[in-house]
């Protein structure tokens, strides 16, 4: 008997830079022609059916009025394309128009293309480059930072994926205007959440200038996207595996993420996340941890916000709180929740530990309650 | 426009070791009591069905004894199984299963199981750690260092896949002699391509000692174990991502992946680079990087180790050479060629760069000789 050693310890350079403003397609075609990627003889731009045409085909355009070498690939927009099924057939696309390991991903669009583009890019020749050309709030509040992309399965949201990191993010402010109401609404979720759980101050900005973020002023929205990326960062630097720490960017995201299933989609992964960040500032209220007024605080945000705050009829809550237990976060049999502790912070239950088990009985009396 | 950078520069150790010997289960077992792999909830064996017989069933119930949670997982043996549909089965039957991140994979089998169950841990609940357990030669030659894993697609070998590295892998000698004849053969084509491009002393020793190989003598099984491992170690640790050095590990596949997928799988991979050997070193004499004398030396060898030397009858020339300008090497429509030098060596054409762009022509009259 031998032992063979292998050693394979290596610094590794994942940095990248978030551009944040209005009308960014130029300063990527710039970007690409300063040579951001690198070597690369053929770009494929990913997006969904509902992108293509407002944004995918247009820089597509100009990618091949400065010379590059680009295909569109499309697939239906929607959380419910966040497949392998997907991911394969836009592989084979490729395979089939040529793409071989010398190419680079954009992906166009909202957190669904940037969560399959990134996977795909991911496994593409065993990894390509990909940049991320973020289309809607959602993806600049969640999908720019912290380099999750993942598809889902019929047994598990999000559980099949990758950590990989882009080359640069481009966040187009520009691009929200045109996204239906209701989805923008459902980006302001995570923004709240990250106040929720990180800055007392973002959240007074948030309950001073949430009209005009609604009307799209260019000020509020900058400064927005700006605090998601921010506050992301802070806490994705300090945890890029998700061991600890990073755990509080699940804060309501426990109920909210069982609710998106259960609701079949009907409601936005944003709409969701608003009822489950109602369910969590219930139980830390119940637990002691916010006071009367500070729940009371948080609901009115995600109201004001235009997010739902109760459970739709259309949702059985005895199979919601069934859905919890088989969520994938429920660490040997154990429901495990992040808990707000007044405004602006989350619980630390013990050093590095942020989340804590919540028995079925409890959760399903705040669920009831909703 | 602002810029928000987002800094991502850390020392990552993927450094694991290899164990060589025979019978190696109550050593894995052993260090699983140990805690190699840390704080894990279950563990996934991964095997094909040939396999689980043999030895994947033994492994299960030895962790069982020992004290851990495990399931065993089997697909149908075989290249064939090696696809995104196979992973999709796997994947959803841990699932189902109750399988969350806080799992450990063990890949019981030859090549085309650590392949596919390295690529399993690589995408499962964004990475979870794997061993491989390998059973077969080619395993210990081929899948033992370079952390390559992947599926098969219809339109492309290997090109979606992942770069992960194992905790541990385990070579058992003892298990080879459970392989088919053939199996055994198939994998010594992997050891001869790296005797011809790295080490001439070890082409030496294969000469004089293939009789014992092919009987299993203990200490030649355990040389070639740890001379595979060695010489494809200081290739990879010079390369980790194949952009130059790496490339020389391709010897004889250029020609050797496109005869295994034109046979329809019929031939080995062994076989098929067996063949794919042939081409190269025909190619290096015909460009006299070899010598006359050379070239019969390596032909001799894999023929005293019992390879295929020649093209079969029942493929179609012409469609393989049609199949070679497909191939995933061919960088802007041109087919590049590892090239032997001598004995232990191989061409650097220039600075880092170890293959050569080869004409259609040329490959094709010495596809029509061999």
């Amino acid at each position: 008997m031998s032992t063979f050693q292998v050693e394979l310890k290596k610094v590794v350079d994942d940095s990248y830079d978030i551009e944040i403003g209005f009308d960014l397609m130029d300063t990527l075609i710039q970007n690409l022609k300063q040579g951001l990627v690198g070597d690369v003889n053929k770009y494929a731009v990913i997006t969904d059916d509902k992108v293509k045409p407002l944004y995918a085909t247009k820089i597509c355009d100009k990618l091949k009025e400065a010379g590059f070498s680009v295909e569109l690939f499309s697939f239906p927009e929607g959380e419910k394309s966040k497949t392998r099924e997907t991911k394969a057939m836009i592989e084979d696309a490729m395979l089939e128009k040529g793409y071989k390991r010398d190419c680079c991903i954009i992906a166009v669009g909202g957190g669904v293309v940037t969560d399959l583009a990134g996977f795909i890019a991911g496994t593409f020749g065993r990894g390509v480059p990909f940049i991320n050309y973020a289309t809607t709030l959602l993806a600049a509040a969640d999908a720019s930072v912290g380099g999750k992309t993942a598809v889902d399965t019929p047994l598990a949201t999000n559980l099949i994926g990758l950590f990989n990191q882009p080359k640069k993010v481009y966040l187009d402010i520009a691009t929200w205007r045109s996204l239906e109401k209701r989805q923008v609404i459902s980006g302001l979720a995570e923004t709240i959440k990250h106040a929720c759980l990180a800055d007392a101050e973002f959240f007074d900005y948030l309950e001073k200038h949430m009209e005009e973020v609604l009307s799209f002023d260019k000020e509020a929205c900058e400064h927005i996207a700006e605090k998601n990326c921010n506050i992301k960062y802070q806490v994705v630097m300090k945890d890029e595996r998700e061991s600890g720490l990073r755990e509080v960017l699940n804060l309501g995201h426990t109920v909210g993420r069982a609710i998106e299933t259960v609701s079949d989609y009907r409601l936005l992964h944003g709409e969701a996340l608003s009822i489950g960040m109602v369910a969590q500032v219930t139980l830390a209220h119940k637990l002691g941890y916010v006071t009367e007024e500070e729940k009371q605080r948080v609901i009115s945000l995600l109201e004001k916000a235009q997010l739902p705050i109760t459970i739709p009829e259309y949702i059985d809550k005895e199979a919601l709180v069934q859905k919890l237990y088989t969520d994938k976060k429920v660490k040997k049999g154990q429901l495990r929740f992040v808990i707000q502790k007044g405004i602006g912070s989350v619980v630390e239950f013990e050093e590095g530990v942020f989340a804590t088990p919540i028995k079925e009985e409890v959760a399903r009396e705040i669920i009831m309650s909703i």
